[in-house]
């Protein structure tokens, strides 16, 4: 129902942007941090779940404690970037269900089956992930996912007070520096991975 | 790196973008299905792994086929919709990796560990699932995605000449009505869910 974007804009979100490995000596201002949730938090979760839990290392005791957790090259990266996401994701979820999906009881449909939860959770805060990525990228910034760090020990450093919530992912943010970004990787066409029945 | 998008460009794939639930009767040819991969392509995935696997259910037989195995009312809504797309995950990607991932031997990260392979066909193809709702609506298509669906019934009907392939969520796709919106459900501001660390 929106206007198509133009060229430029499907370039900063997909086409020419890079996964950042080093930023520009730049400040990421925390109304930046802010703006970059009032995006995302529009993309569609099932049944409005919005199972992601996100912790922004801004400080340097953060990021060092992260850091402790990561492997690697992912170490140095965070130290060096200006924040570091930490995409956490909720397995309670269902208990923000009345207020946020308020027309059915949509918690009684996990009540009971943390199996349920535990993929509903993984399955959104993925998507959530990525819209992050995408909204951070359409205000201009770059970001750096990354999959290689301890997750038993991201979670205890950081979510030790949230029983429920794990780490997914976690991403560096912040003004890339063009310099730092590698060869572009291989994307095969349409009919090695689609099919049209 | 990129130019940041203008409120236009952010209100198409974010602000004022809504879950379909009804579409035009204006049809959606191939050409643009190959152009939602040839945008959501370019999304990053670890490792590039890219381990979506996509069936774009455009023919009557393939709809009637998907809509058997709906729940609820998605079943009329997939066969009153354009296109209806199946991102399902391979968790054998790994055999792809020497390909898109050549400069290391990635694939020995994963040969012999199932579970890990699993947990990252998830995550990588939620992820390429959320690129394909932000490229779909960067188009002007509208999309309405679904989880209240038997994914065995799905994975029999569609995968099953694919071995380590499943279904991880499926979605409408057309140019939506806007007469088919539901009323908007609450995001709640940054405080909520977002931590400053």
């Amino acid at each position: 129902m929106g206007q198509p974007l133009d060229d430029a804009a499907l370039d900063t979100i997909f086409r020419t942007a890079r996964t950042a490995n080093h930023y520009l000596d730049k400040p990421v201002g925390e109304d930046l941090l802010h703006a970059v949730w009032d995006l995302m938090k529009w993309g569609p979760t099932s049944a409005n779940q919005l199972p992601a839990r996100i912790v922004w290392c801004v400080s340097d005791a953060a990021k060092a404690r992260l850091a402790e957790c990561a492997s690697g090259t992912n170490g140095p990266k965070i130290m060096a970037a200006p924040v570091t996401a930490i995409i956490g994701m909720d397995e309670n979820f269902h208990e923000h269900l009345p207020e946020l999906f308020p027309h059915v009881d949509a918690k009684s449909w996990f009540d009971g089956n943390r199996e349920l939860r535990a993929a509903s959770a993984f399955r959104n805060s993925s998507l959530q992930g990525a819209y992050f990525i995408i909204a951070a990228r359409a205000l201009g910034l770059d970001v750096g996912p990354m999959s290689g760090f301890d997750g038993g020990a991201v979670d205890k450093a950081f979510f030790a007070d949230q029983p429920g919530v794990s780490t997914n992912f976690i991403a560096t943010l912040g003004f890339g520096d063009p310099a730092s970004v590698h060869d572009r990787l291989p994307r095969p066409p349409f009919e090695r991975f689609n099919r049209i029945a």
